[in-house]
């Protein structure tokens, strides 16, 4: 028997093997796989997905082809079991379930107890003993063959359900049916199968074998199914079905049912774990009538069976080479596994034992890593609330910046700031959103909760920048700044009082509530120092401050790959001297609030380059639109219109003018700010266009990092500067950009006489740049991918505007199956990235490419980083761990493809 | 010899011909060909484009080689004109020309008369008999050679003769120099130059020239050039160096210097036109001081030369087959035909001359078609101001919609329409901007002057579809709006004064000036005849009112490419029932406005079908967001604020609040405007995504389409919708929309009992669109592409905003050589739709392709759109005329290339 032999149609599982799953299905693979290693399977065979295949194009030739092929291994399973199919004493039942090569919603799951009719439940109820078990299994296998076989919808039967339980009172449990209640309604349901079908239910077991046989097959041509094929891009491999015989845990005290685990899930300590329950289905266990015992107690109760169970374990482990979950049914005395699978851990256990088992030599290091889910790992890093607390969820916001924090819930940034310089510690900011008046505030603060905006918006860009967590535009929330609280349904949030924000899944909570500090245990940085000598992409951090820097290089930053100087604009006491630049009304003004800003960003340089010595510093030149850091209009002409109208009242009144002069002023600042606004901000005059409308700013920046560079060359410290202009479209801008900003900075080095290594690079975020970068190319000396504005643009979509307004209605309708902003569309997004990779190299081989946008740090984008041979990634500090890994895993599939 | 004699590096003018244009320059070739056909061209020789190539490799040893061969042909040439290179009484003179194969500006150009020196400079006196003309030239000669060939700064030389100008009288002019003057200025010249370059001026002619050839050589590779060149893609061919014999008219009264036409150029009369002044050189006729005389004068005058100059003519422009503007000298009764080139004519001239000559037989109608300026024509179709007329301009806006008007200037739309309603005609509307509201202004007017917004803003847009004139974003006029008036400097503009508006060129003009009407003469519909003939291009209209379909046929449209719905929701008696659909609570509230506007929609459809009967029509669902349809934020706030500070007062007097009620409704459109208004609305929620959100809105447009279709296919006329779904991303948007509309247009056909041909498409204006057009073109039955927003996302410009902030400035400093939104981007934006029409052919073969953006009405954008195999073009309907002539010629281009 190969895998190629065909027209076989029907495999017994212990002819199947993990390395037949395009034939088998996963599921009926690793059956196969786990009878080959001689575990007591309950015995079953697998149709295969090559029948399946063909019974589209000619359904009557195919099942007619099985037929005779499925009977003559049910006849075998018949023989093994001592049981026959149908029989009213000792009935064969079995359990049909379909199982593609990869895992896939939208089609049928399970039947089980596929063989039960009026005759065989007899017999079901005399073996168990238990005439309530057989009539219930009975009614929910007509229940599960009607809906998931024959399309009749579950609320129909529920319905029936229903009626019968609210006869007995009005909280009736399923388990206070009576075998007479069950015997009526499967009467029922045998009525209304009948009515919708337009025949009986069968109540021969090799039709209901067959027709379930059918409906899996067809379930891989419903819709759902075509469509998540379609949008994950799976081939049309076709389902396999499995056909296995159904063991019971509660044929008597000789039986049992448990789970197992070999290892414990919560803290990956070496020592297996597990509950089970006596003479008991799986089902009981959920029901939770009767608590589980230990796995110990076996030894006293099952001791034969206990230590079987044991030494399973520990093959499964070492075959699976991971940590197992293990569902096992003793049947009168004899041990069935009836599944065993990678089991669910929590982001520490999974951490320690991957290190484990790699320090046991039961894994390489390969596997150590591809056992770690990265999404998960960030948990790891940041405060999160104990999932076992109670907790009461006002409103669900965006989750901006990771991590939870409780704290006073403030209302105005002054308030927040003195109560901080107090010795308050436990503030929150809440703002209707936050603007740059608000930085005071937001330093002040543990966390900032806004009703208004996206993710990139001024608080979640400010918050994640100063590392603190953040959930903007919770629109549920209604502010009432007046009165300093919010509403949200009932709930009203005082000044003062205590609410709870989870950055990290963008909760807001009522009151103070139990958070789980972070731990990074010594297994964790052996885990990122195996990442490390796997990965090939560079991770590096986007760092706007010192205390960023020195963050990112505690969690192994190799460089800093996105340096926002517009950060350094925004802070308290330069805010005003930008905003004077910004109003000036001629260029000599202009350069006199520049020559004020120019020693505060070189200071910043200075301690940014001197912490990452030795590592490159990009840095971008000022991108945001002006207007940014100007109050804004409607503030002011609210402001103007009161002012004019006290005025007004004062001149009808006493006949006096007193604020004349200070309208004057606040009209000039409405025509600037009038001036600089835009229709479309996003598009508009920023980045590079900043630049080339006023050459000046971009100057003094350069200035700052070039003298901040070679003072600290002159002190013997390795610096790296290399200057990355956003924003550019066209190899014309970059030429007229860089010609000018490449003189100044020859001039400071000259000036300094000192030998230093630079680059002048560019973001790659404007579609035509990607277009053009062969281009672009000839005077880019490296590309970083600015992919939150690449893919705004390449989607035509205004992430705040798009994630307020119709994202959610896309991911709900499915339009979307993923948020782009997220994680790297790859088909549109990624086609111009491969595209701006491929040909920007023809023209420079050498050509240095990274990502600095948000994605940078999410594993699916690191992987795709990585397939289209960038050189690093970059992301926020705090997700560097999940990079270093996510860019192993990356190396690691690359590798294996190969 | 032939084109590739190597190493031959000068050619005699005999020698010549207009094949050889790349290794002699445009302007070498030229001569060669003049001279071949026998006229009598002052004699000269070229040096080849390949010895400048080679001068850069190895300059000395190309002067070395071309020396001999030049001193050889000036040797022909002394011997042919009887004069003697640097001689003191019968001197040669040369002028040195550069000649590349391609005009290119910032090379060097023109150096006249040299070969004068200290010396030489007596013998031209003498032979001119007139000093101050030989002195002159000889001062101009210094002048230029310093500037041109070695570089010295023209001012150095314009000081030296301001200062004598300046000796002489405060005013003074050139002409007001004596030889004494002169000869004072020509020794400061000499020591400027002494001083600039380190040695004397050479008086040896050998010398002056051999530097200019080098000059010449030199100036392919300055800055500017090669800047040209990477610009516009032109391959580095070398310049050629053209010398050439002096000639003059200024001989004595035996001698003359004039200009003359083939065909009136103003009219396009096939009538010779010239004009000529007896002993004078161009220079004289150009100062103005002495009148020329009517070429017919020649008759009596040189009656010899008059047949012969004629017979030239006729024989150039046979040769040239086009009109001809001819520059000629007689030096001592000799007729020197000194250039000939295509003359230039106003554009019905052109059209005239054009139609005239195929009708002759002279021209082929490809010909006929070529010698069109597509750019010029759309001055046929619109008044224009009198060009003669005196005129001041008070301001220039941008030109957002074609044609001139004069009228009186009117400050609010209500006052317009009451003067309108009054017989009123000749008003102009003048606001800051236009919103919603304003629309029966806007009608009542006969055009608009806007001082914010751009062209795509809303009074542009509306004008361009009523076909008025408009000016808009005219920032230098400051509206007063309280007073009525406008302010532009020290002029000011009160309401009702006339004030003229110029739309095709964006001019803001004092009072009322005279007007030119359009003329469509028959000529001009003689040539669209032809233009149809050769076109390959389909030419349709974008055409919103069932007046534009009108026009547009008339104008020849083949079809409308882009009906925009959105008219249709702004028209004043309609708002209203949108804004209640907008602002609908619910959904039912909703569908009841809704069910208002199909009843109009499915009007306006009917009487547009019935026009375009038997042609297609492309309907585009509703794009624009819903905010538009509102008041302005700003606005409902400041009033919101007025109405609580006077209620407040009250409370405060009168002890009442009476406007409690009021004040809580506008809090509410406050609450909505708010909630609806983005970031980036351009990028925000528009387009498919309204569909998506409210499905609503587009199943009323389609009913309204089918029902206006089927309707009239019962009454036997033939209807082709096509429905197109602006801003499609991703195909999942297409599929979902698609799906339910296609389900209720098919309902209504069948309710109809009808058969219809239809199409659903979608626009091609989201980068992410073409990049996966494989993709869109499963479901997209044909493409638009909406260049538009495409070149905006492209680019990632927000064109309102870049126009009005920083295009002016990349123009002007060249970092845009022209406004993308003006003419397709074909190196970006161009790449991305080549990409879109090739996948989305390899998925659909038969996809339609078309444009129905505004590049759709330019002509280099209608070439590319033929070459990138595009269907059709489709633009506003006074566009169309210049379409078609612009889609014969594309295709004229693509045959002679192939």
């Amino acid at each position: 028997m190969t895998a190629t032999e065909k027209n076989k149609y029907v495999y017994d599982f212990s002819e199947g093997s993990k390395d037949l799953k395009n034939l088998l299905g996963g599921k009926g693979a690793n059956l196969g796989e786990m009878t080959k290693l001689g575990l007591n399977i309950p015995p079953g065979f697998t149709i295969t997905t090559e029948a399946c295949l063909l019974y589209f194009k000619n359904p009557d030739k195919v099942m007619a082809d099985i037929e005779p092929r499925v009977l003559e291994h049910l006849k075998n399973l018949e023989q093994i079991t001592k049981k026959k199919f149908g029989d009213k004493n000792n009935p064969l039942l079995v359990s049909v379930r379909s199982g593609a090569p990869m895992s896939m919603p939208g089609m049928m799951d399970t039947v089980l107890n596929l063989g039960l009719n009026d005759d065989s439940v007899k017999g079901m109820a005399e073996q168990t003993e238990n005439p309530r078990f057989a009539y219930d299994s009975w009614r929910r296998f007509i229940q599960m063959f009607g809906d998931v076989c024959m399309g009749i919808g579950d609320e129909k039967f529920e319905r029936i359900l229903d009626k019968y339980k609210r006869d007995i009172s009005r909280n009736a449990q399923d388990t206070d049916l009576t075998v007479t209640d069950l015997q009526k309604i499967i009467a029922d349901y045998k009525a209304l199968y009948e009515k919708e079908i337009g025949y009986p239910f069968p109540q021969d077991p090799y039709k209901q074998l067959f027709l379930a046989i059918e409906a899996v097959f067809k379930s891989w041509n419903n819709k759902r199914a075509i469509t998540y094929r379609k949008i994950n891009n799976i081939p049309n491999f076709g389902t396999a079905v499995n056909i296995q015989t159904m063991v019971f845990g509660n044929k008597g005290w000789d039986s049992a049912t448990g789970v197992a685990f070999t290892r414990d899930p919560s803290t990956g300590e070496n020592q297996k774990f597990g509950e089970y329950l006596s003479n008991a289905q799986g089902e009981d266990v959920v029901a939770g009538i009767r608590t589980p015992k230990k796995l110990e107690e076996m030894k006293k109760e099952f001791p034969k069976i206990y230590t079987q169970l044991l030494k399973t374990m520990d093959k499964l482990e070492k075959h699976y080479r991971d940590m197992q979950d293990i569902e096992f049914t003793i049947e009168k005395g004899i041990l069935y596994i009836l599944q065993t699978r990678n089991g669910k851990r929590t982001p520490s256990a999974a951490v320690k034992i991957a290190v484990d088992m790699f320090k046991e030599g039961l894994i390489s290091k390969e596997e150590a890593l591809m056992s770690i889910d990265p999404f998960k790992i960030s948990k790891l890093l940041f405060k999160s609330i104990d999932e076992n607390a109670y907790i009461h969820v006002l409103a669900t916001g965006i989750n901006a910046s990771p991590g939870a924090v409780s704290g006073k819930a403030i209302f105005d940034p002054d308030t927040c700031e003195q109560m901080a310089n107090a010795g308050e510690k436990e503030l929150i900011l809440v703002r209707p959103q936050t603007k740059p008046d608000d930085v005071h505030g937001l330093y002040a603060s543990s966390g900032v909760l806004t009703q208004f905006g996206g993710k990139t918006s001024h608080a979640a860009v400010v918050a994640r920048g100063m590392g603190k967590p953040a959930v903007v535009g919770a629109q549920d929330i209604e502010i009432d700044e007046e009165n300093k609280l919010f509403r949200v349904g009932e709930t009203e949030v005082k000044n003062g009082e205590y609410i709870t924000i989870d950055g990290t899944t963008g909760r807001v909570i009522e009151g103070k509530v139990p958070l789980i500090e972070p731990e990074i245990k010594g297994e964790f940085s052996e885990l990122l120092i195996l990442a490390d000598e796997l990965k090939v992409l560079g991770v590096r951090a986007n760092a706007d401050t010192p205390t960023d820097a020195k963050t990112a290089l505690e969690f192994g930053a190799q460089g800093i790959g996105l340096c926002r100087t517009e950060h350094m604009f925004m802070a308290q006491d330069r805010l005003p001297v930008v905003q004077a630049m910004i109003m000036a009304r001629h260029q000599e003004e202009r350069q006199d609030a520049l020559n004020k800003i120019l020693p505060m960003q070189k200071g910043d340089f200075y301690e940014i380059f001197k912490i990452m010595a030795g590592k490159p510093v990009t840095i971008r030149l000022l991108d945001p639109p002006l207007h940014e850091f100007l109050p804004e209009l409607n503030t002011v002409q609210l402001e103007y219109q009161e002012l004019k109208m006290t005025n007004e009242l004062s001149k009808s009144l006493l006949n006096s003018s007193p604020l004349d002069e200070e309208l004057k002023k606040k009209s000039k600042v409405i025509s600037l700010i009038r001036s600089l606004s835009e229709e479309n901000p996003m598009m508009g005059l920023r980045g590079c266009r900043l630049g080339i409308v006023w050459p000046e700013i971009n100057e003094m920046q350069v200035k700052a990092i070039f003298q901040a560079a070679c003072e600290l060359k002159l002190e013997g410290i390795e610096v790296i500067p290399e200057v990355m202009i956003p924003l550019i479209g066209m190899i014309s801008e970059l030429e007229h950009v860089k010609e000018q900003l490449v003189n100044v900075a020859r001039e400071i080095i000259n000036s300094y006489n000192v030998k230093l290594d630079y680059k002048f690079g560019t973001m790659i975020e404007i579609p035509r740049a990607a277009l053009t970068a062969d281009e672009i190319a000839t005077e880019a000396e490296f590309f970083s991918f600015g992919t939150n504005d690449l893919t705004q643009m390449t989607y035509g979509f205004s992430r705040d505007d798009a994630e307020s307004k119709f994202l959610p209605i896309y991911l709900n309708k499915e339009i979307l199956m993923e948020n782009p902003f997220e994680t790297i569309d790859q088909i549109g997004v990624g086609k111009l990235m491969k595209m701006a990779v491929d040909e920007g190299r023809k023209t420079r081989p050498d050509l240095k490419c990274g990502i600095c946008g948000e994605h940078g740090g999410e594993p699916r984008s690191i992987t795709f980083a990585h397939n289209i041979g960038l050189n690093y990634v970059s992301c926020s500090p705090y997700r560097i761990p999940v990079a270093r890994i996510a860019a192993a895993q990356a190396a690691i599939e690359a590798k294996k493809k190969k």
